[in-house]
């Protein structure tokens, strides 16, 4: 508690756009989110005004970061589960507890979960040898789908095998994999879920993802033509993970959707890239849910503010052009209503460094205005 | 410019819940607000990363706070006029300027540049006698308002005089002031525009304000049932006002509705409690809003996101009863869809301490539903 406001602290591991951006929601609840950096640039540490400094990885760091946090949460996946397992053997309240985050942090021990819970997941297996993968393929099919059990985002650590000669190339690496087959997908969709403690669970709208080089560059709310059983079916299956997997905070599980139904691809435990839209067009932003949830408050209503948002995300462009303060001011002289979410990142092509995000009644016209917007904001043009 | 994100610094002086609200539109700009704040346990300085602690006051503190800022602006109006004329020699961008702000500083100086600009005000003089009272009701009537030339706010360093004896009690006091005729108003209203150096200018729908003990305790956005030509009669008033008196930044305007038309009350130059509803309930909230326009960007788009919207103030309540803590667990469970904001302030009796903004298409409704959730959090019950 903070005895000057009497208020909760919700300690975040992790300064990036995540914990800005939760920073963000908490001031609006009275609250200061307290950072774990680690370092005084990262997008959270330029804004927040209780910053730490340290690892992620260092126990010490963790234990000294969460005396005095009514709840400790995670900007990223990346916290060792015996450190989180310590904490909590201390007493501090951990959310997501190590016990439901390691299905966000290892792929292999997210599909046998899912599987054993009878979730609708692709064909996969835990492999070691190029004989394994083989004989994956010969039933699946060539190409398989690779993946780095841990440490892969934004298509990191994903890999796709043609043949037996790829598959040992990538074992060669030593790399813990398992292999899944290629799923004839029709879209990407996402569902996103809040649940306390206390058991609450509040599920958002269904998104279409639409991702470029295995990077997220769109999410439309609510997904076009999802027929409403489908999205019932997906919000279901969300709650039904996240109160069996025991998740407190968010849980962002994202989907394929094939020709006859919808199949897990991952999940995460924390706020989402697929949920960025919520700020403005959701009635409660992700971002306060999440702090609400770890905070055991009822949950916010998840009703969208307009029939189509489009949430576009900003990548850096190339080198060179007019400076990002120009992008912005041109942008807002071109669609004085698209809404700009800058994370104070230094550019590097490819990097997510902002997102904006546009709202109407026509999709066709608010996906153009998005795309539009992001483009200005990535190439200066 | 800040060199770490290549991305403009604004400097606000005075840590207040403006000031706070602010910093929480920066942080989307890609920004984060320098602050002045007179203590670290101020509002905006509890959760803000680049706050200085000094006084408004003190010319030096004020200079050193200005170096690196590309713009300069406030969270109240409390700084006086020759140390903004000295950052201004000296090269600083401070909006609004010394020139302009004085009229939001100064009644005085207000009324009588008004009534020079043919606006419509109440009768008013200024006095320093009692003669000069019992002149002014022999033509205006009994009772006069009187108001404090500088300083007042909520309803402090404004008197309702029912004869000269009461005249001459308050000007025993050396109080420097003008005297106003008790206009007989339908209800007040406040309009709220933008502009930048550039010229452009962005105006609000103008809202009902209303006010118990002389502060606002409810703002209902759009104004119901007022005319279309008198809106747009406010907006103009607004849009001409900051243009002659040279404003940059936001200018509030705050009216009184009569029979017959509308007069000016007061003007202030900062984000104003009377635009607290835009932070849902337009398109850019007043706070975004102000930095676009003390850094010259484009302005942002005005429009209402929903019919109806009512922000209502959380005002301290008694002492005792249960935490704020929980009178926020209450009414989350209570009311999944309101809008809260809270302050970081420590709890007295009448002080703003947070608001609440409720949005929706039948107006008695959120009204209700507004005035519930502000007494949820002032009263616990």
């Amino acid at each position: 508690m903070d005895t000057r406001t009497g208020l909760p602290v919700v300690g975040m591991v992790g300064g990036g756009q995540l914990a800005r951006m939760t920073h963000q929601a908490a001031i609006s609840l009275g609250q200061s989110l307290r950072v774990l950096a680690e370092s005084p640039d990262d997008s959270a540490a330029l804004i927040a005004a209780d910053v730490r400094i340290g690892s992620h990885t260092d126990l010490a760091a963790l234990r000294e970061f969460a005396k005095g946090c009514d709840a400790v949460t995670f900007d990223h996946e990346h916290v060792p589960g015996e450190h989180i397992r310590a904490l909590e053997d201390e007493g501090v309240k951990v959310f997501p507890a190590a016990s439901a985050l390691v299905f966000a942090q290892d792929k292999g021990e997210m599909r046998e979960r899912l599987s054993g819970l009878g979730a609708p997941v692709p064909r996969w297996r835990r492999v070691t040898s190029a004989s394994d993968i083989s004989d994956f393929a010969a039933e699946a099919g060539w190409p398989v789908v690779a993946k780095a059990t841990r440490g892969g985002y934004d298509g990191r650590g994903v890999w796709m095998l043609a043949d037996s000669a790829a598959a040992a190339d990538l074992l060669a690496t030593g790399t813990p994999l398992i292999v899944e087959e290629r799923v004839p997908l029709r879209r990407e969709l996402a569902v996103l879920v809040a649940r306390s403690p206390f058991g609450q669970v509040a599920a958002y709208p269904v998104v279409e993802t639409v991702q470029q080089d295995g990077i997220c560059v769109e999410v439309i709310a609510p997904a076009p033509d999802l027929p409403e059983n489908r999205a019932l079916d997906a919000q279901q299956l969300a709650i039904d993970l996240a109160n069996e997997l025991g998740v407190v905070g968010l849980l962002a599980v994202e989907l394929f959707e094939t020709a006859t139904g919808i199949l897990v691809n991952e999940l995460a435990m924390r706020p989402h890239n697929s949920g960025h839209w919520t700020i403005e067009g959701a009635r409660t932003s992700q971002f306060e849910q999440h702090l609400r949830a770890v905070l055991d408050y009822p949950m916010g209503s998840t009703t969208l503010t307009a029939p189509a948002v489009v949430m576009a995300n900003v990548l850096g462009g190339p080198a060179g052009g007019i400076s990002i303060d120009e992008r912005v001011h041109h942008l807002f002289a071109e669609d004085p209503a698209a809404r700009v979410h800058l994370y104070g990142k230094t550019v590097r092509p490819g990097r997510k460094i902002g997102h904006v995000t546009v709202l109407g009644d026509d999709l066709a016209t608010v996906r153009a205005r998005a795309a539009r917007a992001a483009r200005w904001l990535q190439e200066g043009e």
